[in-house]
Order: C-alpha cells, then structure tokens, then sequence
C-alpha cells in the first residue's frame, strides 16, 4: 500500500470550521482537501491501495490524525469542498464512512505505530537524494509537511526509523502537487517493472 | 511560455453558478479550478512563465475562453473556492484583475490564434508517444480535455497544426493531475539542461 503523511500545523481538530471559508476557518482545510485528492483520485476511479495520514495540529485539541483510506472510501467527491465536509463529519463523530477514520494520536505516535508495522520512510526533503536516482520500495510512507513546512523535531523522529530523505528536484512544490508527483513516479516504475 | 488548454465541456459561462456547489451549478468548476491551481503555482509563489486557458462549452453562452496569465495575476488564492470566485467575477464583467481575461470565442479559434504565434502542440492522449522517449520544446501549448475527454473533431482540429500526441504512462489520471506532472517533466528537464 502506498501511503502518505501529511503534518498539518493549522488544520483545525474540530469541526466548527466553515466550508465557505476552508483557508482562514479551517486552518488551510483547502490544502488539505488537495492532498487527500491527490492522494486517492484517479480519473473516474480512486486507488485502492493507497491511504493518506493527516496529522492536524491546529486549534482546540491537538494532535488529532485523520486517515482516509481509498480501499473502503464511499460516497467521496474529489472537490475540496465535498472532502472537507467529511472531515467536518468524522470530527463530529456523525455520518460514519467506512473509509475515513479519526483517532487523537499524535504524529510520533502514528510514526511509531507505521514503523512497527515494517514501513520504510520517505521524508520529503529540499536538500534529498534526487528522486530518480533511487529503486522506490514499495509499500512505503511519504512524509510531508504542508506550507509551514516539517517541524525540525518531528523530522528528526522519523529519521530515527529507517528513512531515506528524498528530493522531487530544485523547484519547490505545493505539498499536494508533491503527492501528484510520487504517485506519478510510483506508477511508471511499476509499469517498467511488470514489463 | 508554457501554456495550457483546457477544454471544458460543462464549464458553465454566466457567473450565476453557486460558489457552494461547483461541481453541480459550475459544471465541474472545480476541476477547472484545480487545473488552474496546477498550472500556476509553486509554494510560496506562482508561476510567472505559465498561463492556461479554459474553453468552456457549458450552458448559457458557449464557447467562452477564460485565460489565466501567471505574468500578471494579482490577489489569488489556490483554493478552488477563491479562484472560482474569481472566474465568477471575470464572467460578471466586474472586479477585474490583470491576470485574467474572458472572451467569446470557440475552442478553434484559440488554436487558430496560439498557432499564428508559432505554437507547437502537445495533445495529451493515452495513445500518444510516452513523455519520457520525448524531447520537449520550450514554449508549447498542452492541450488536455477534461472528465468527458476532448471531442474528436477538436483534437482533429489541433492536429492539423504542428504537433505530436503525448502519454504520461498507462494510468488515466485527472486533467489537473496531468498538468502538475507535465510541469515537473519540464521542471525536470529544465533543470539537466541548464547543468
């Protein structure tokens, strides 16, 4: 399974935000709803086997980690207004599906959790081994951090289970467009690969 | 510069659409939204060298070329919400910015106008030659259609002016997806050449 993590330091861990108002209410939800997007669509279906991890560290009770996973996702919209509301949904605990999870954990506790499972690391990072130098393993974890970047501790945690850090080149990317990218990346080696 | 088009069948062309229901009112106005998100930006600042142009075949008033121009785009925000409001006034005819133009001409007549300029065309088409067996020239027009694919008589059209059929890969991703992938293959490229 191909999975990602995204450090969300503004997204809101309550579901009192506006959906009129996803950037500054919802603590960039906006940027947010794109990654999950860009994590799970592809045209007129979603990838089964992959998941993505978002770990909100905004107000009023942090760290809550919401994952939505595309093998059991139903009833889903690509628009970030649709993903948004369902977050807003599993924040308030009503209107379950089956694919989205909410849990209060926090980001080294998932990391944790990840690692005891075997996953292998990917830390996106500017200064990284350039992405087509590497054999990508597979089933591994992206780690990602959203405009405010990776806090330097949390990388550092990462970093303490095995990890590779990795770079997408010399321009610097939305964090979702990153996730476009890995996907890309990902699906042409297992093209050559089945080849 | 590179340069986008959209063609975007249900793309409506009034500024009567709801902001709270893109998918529905808009005529999938936020997959345009998102295509225009990924054209034009990187984090922390937009794409200067970059412009797309929507051409939307949606109710009331086909065919209407909306053009977004990096160079010269002032106060938007990536969010579809914020762009599409955008999109909303440029079709009201009010609040203008600079980096947005509306005009009723039809998809043939663009490529009649990029074409007198010199354009060289990309047709992004799950037949065409793989992305990576191709050097790409430096300011080409990328044609992409949107959820309903691009009508045969217009990529016709297209073909008569120089251009080549491209494939990112064997898997069918969203308009705004391919986009974000075109740009980092010419990021890419970019960069080894300039080495």
């Amino acid at each position: 399974m191909r999975q990602f993590v995204l450090y969300a330091r503004k997204a809101v861990t309550s579901p009192d935000f506006a959906l009129d108002d996803l950037p500054g209410s919802g603590g960039r939800m906006d940027l947010v709803a794109r990654c999950i997007c860009n994590a799970l669509w592809l045209s007129h279906a979603v990838r089964r086997d992959s998941c993505i991890h978002i770990v909100a560290y905004g107000r009023p009770n942090p760290p809550v980690v919401i994952s939505f996973y595309g093998e059991t996702l139903r009833g889903v919209s690509p628009d970030e207004r649709n993903i948004a509301a369902w977050i807003k949904n599993a924040l308030a605990a009503k209107r379950k599906n089956p694919g989205i999870t909410v849990r209060t954990i926090s980001f080294q506790q998932l990391i944790e959790e990840l690692a005891s499972r075997g996953a292998f690391f990917y830390i996106l990072h500017e200064k990284g081994r350039d992405i087509s130098t590497l054999e990508l393993k597979a089933d591994s974890v992206f780690v990602l951090g959203d405009h405010l970047g990776l806090p330097r501790n949390e990388e550092k945690f990462v970093a303490r289970c095995a990890h590779e850090r990795i770079s997408l080149g010399t321009s610097s990317y939305l964090a979702s467009h990153c996730i476009t990218v890995l996907h890309y990346e990902l699906d042409r080696r297992c093209t050559w690969s089945s080849r």
